[in-house]
């Protein structure tokens, strides 16, 4: 199905708010299998909406408006829809009770203004609003279906989720599956032409490509009469991806993120992790303490951007730290020591580095980053050169501190895992000339 | 000015990246005085972007389009471009120079699709883009202005400022001036309905309102014939702005934040900064870390997340941690308190609340909000209860933090200042009778 998506807003056009609308619903459509062709944003102007939803209807099989439906006389979604489709707005009764309720219960007074809100396209499924006072709409329109929403996100995301998601299926006839493979250490543009190929056949299921500074998800997303069937249309696809980047996928949970990731690993083994931070100024923390839950595993961050905070906070000795500088590997691995020493936590990152955009040298410039992570005795610093603005390679160690300390898990624990297997053989094979 | 952008790639539609080039341009054209009317996003597909320019051009004075002039086979936006106006691709002899020159001096191999870049369109001012290699255009066309810029937000960004906004003024043959008021501890609604008529009389200069938690910005662009006919314009409009909302102002300055504006008053007072963050788990640290030159003023960051890292490492007494709980008023003051016995700074903030979306009770519910502040020996704490999803409750916790830190340094120096003031004229009136 194709499909294009219609963002109304004055403030939109004045570079006011980001049109994340856009994206989520772009994203919500991929993974139903729906195309998007278009997006298309327009003021709060009755004549430029009219044609904008005129040209959309005249191209695409669904119209999803998404802004314009409050109460104020700016809002003019409802006539400027109704009128590319030559249609009617007529009051409608349950909406104005529901109105009518929801101000009574707030305690808030109703305005005249405020029934603009129960007037609905004639025809029109109704489409409850539990965020707020805008209903949403359907219309079925010569072979088009136009759905309106509210344009507040919290009111807009649960909708489409919602009713407009089962509109969808429920019409196609057809269910979607979709899958998430999650990936860390990769490069976009490596990844795909790995799997080039793939991406190149793709119809049903479609695979999708989402990066972000160090980490990638692929999303798988198939649709078919049923779930099994959809899955196993995925199946095959799944296999092809993980046997070429096994290697580079740490998960396929859909509410998942590299910071949850490295929490729960340390979660099942019962530890437990600090973050010392110089460059990255608590962003790391943050990152951790951002995942609902993180209070059992994640127990303190010591943000030390001046010498002075390293030395009193992480005990560093003030010699080592002028004789190598604050951004050398032997303080990253001072760092996560007095981390360790002081928070007495059994997991640690520590990071120093130089986000500029000033602070470089010919020999530490702009973007060298030294991050040393702890875990069960073993310490692995790693050198690194990261580029962009301030704000970027602070992210960007944020995320490679995270992938750093997961392999340095997998590492430490297949190590001594091989070892102890190795004593235990061992043992064996010393018995076995006795038996 | 009658302008629309035309953003090309079909990751757009896909929702897979937030079209941030869209509120760029959007934002610089309300800068110059430019009225943007429609956004429209289209694919990497020839038939279809080329009916979108088509559209474009027949409507507006001004078509800036990003995006698709890579070197690859899908970056069609040259070709559509060309076909949308009948205009003629060729080659640029200086262009292809510049291509060849710039992989001979990164060491890398030109291929021919890199060829495809020196392809411009005949009659088009071709623009220099040193952070890339796709150069950029400007068309005129029947009245109609066509600018070409690249995707990439550190080529387009640069590009933008520079040459086409260049091109955009000696056009217009006017200099367009703006200033910016930043205002924090305000709702937008309530400035808004405090300046209602300034901002439904604007027309030159133009008022508009950009909003994030806790804070606000105010725009005022005038466009005039020259810098000091366009200072006239803003002048009057500027004093009824402070006149109305000179309480909420913090700064006029261009390139300021509320982090960057905290830390300058400190700075300015030869003062040190150190916080303690609990719900908010480094996330103040790091506002003030993003600031470059911080280091001068932001000492270190204590992110005391478990109960035990509030004990270890800002030395506060279990029995009172137990007495009151984690997330009380006196927990608050006890941070501050071992904050700045542990580091040393002269000022501090300590934050503690639940972020959710567990942890709340009827007594504490998600969203409370305590903090601490420490300036001059002065300790003030205030409740708060903030609304929304664990980020935004986090996020206003760090924008509230700030405010109250800035508020209690003005009332601290201020009621100092008047004690100093008084002891001063008390002497003054002392003397009188004397003399």
């Amino acid at each position: 199905m194709i499909a294009e998506i219609i963002t109304v807003g004055t403030e939109l056009l004045m570079g006011n708010i980001l049109n994340t609308n856009a994206e989520f619903l772009s994203q919500k459509c991929a993974t139903l299998g729906i195309r998007v062709l278009y997006h298309q944003s327009v003021g709060d102007n009755f004549d430029r909406l009219k044609s904008t939803v005129e040209l959309a209807v005249s191209r695409s099989k669904l119209v999803i408006v998404s802004g314009g439906l409050g109460p104020t006389l700016d809002d003019i979604t409802r006539e400027g829809v109704a009128a590319a489709i030559s249609g009617e707005l007529i009051k409608s009764e349950a909406v104005e009770k529901d109105l009518r309720a929801y101000f009574k219960s707030c305690g808030r007074e109703m305005t005249d203004n405020n029934l603009r809100q129960a007037m609905v396209i004639q025809g029109a499924v109704v489409v409850d609003n539990p965020n707020g006072t805008a209903p949403g709409m359907i219309i079925e329109h010569k072979g088009t279906t136009i759905m309106l929403l509210p344009g507040p996100p919290v009111e807009l995301k649960p909708m489409f989720i919602g009713a407009m998601t089962e509109y969808i299926k429920k019409n196609l006839n057809r269910t979607i599956f979709s899958k998430i493979l999650r990936l860390y250490d990769v490069s976009e543009s490596l990844t795909e032409s790995r799997i080039m190929d793939i991406l190149k056949a793709q119809s049903n299921p479609t695979v999708a490509i989402y990066a972000k500074t160090g980490e990638l998800s692929i999303r798988i997303s198939a649709m078919a009469e049923n779930n099994e069937q959809a899955m196993g249309l995925i199946e095959p696809v799944e296999r092809s991806l993980r046997e070429r980047l096994g290697d580079s996928i740490y998960s396929d949970m859909e509410d998942d993120s590299l910071a949850a990731h490295v929490l729960s690993v340390l979660r099942s083994r019962g530890r437990t992790l600090s973050v010392a931070e110089s460059c990255t100024g608590g962003m790391l923390a943050s990152a951790l303490v951002d995942i609902s839950g993180a209070s059992d595993v994640f127990m303190s961050g010591i943000v030390c951007y001046s010498n002075r905070a390293k030395e009193e906070l992480l005990k560093i000795k003030p010699q080592r730290l002028m004789k190598y500088g604050a951004v050398s590997e032997e303080t990253a691995v001072d760092m996560v020591e007095g981390l360790i020493r002081v928070t007495g936590s059994s997991a640690g990152i520590a990071i120093t580095g130089i986000a500029g955009p000033d602070g470089g040298s010919p020999e530490k410039p702009i973007g060298l980053v030294y991050i040393s992570s702890y875990y069960r005795g073993d310490i692995s610093v790693r050198q690194y050169n990261f580029r962009g603005s301030r704000e970027n390679i602070r992210r960007s160690a944020v995320t490679y501190a995270l992938i750093q300390l997961k392999k340095q898990i997998t590492d430490v624990d297949e190590h001594s895992c091989k070892k102890y297997k190795h004593r235990v053989s061992a043992t064996r094979i010393e018995k076995q000339p006795k038996s």
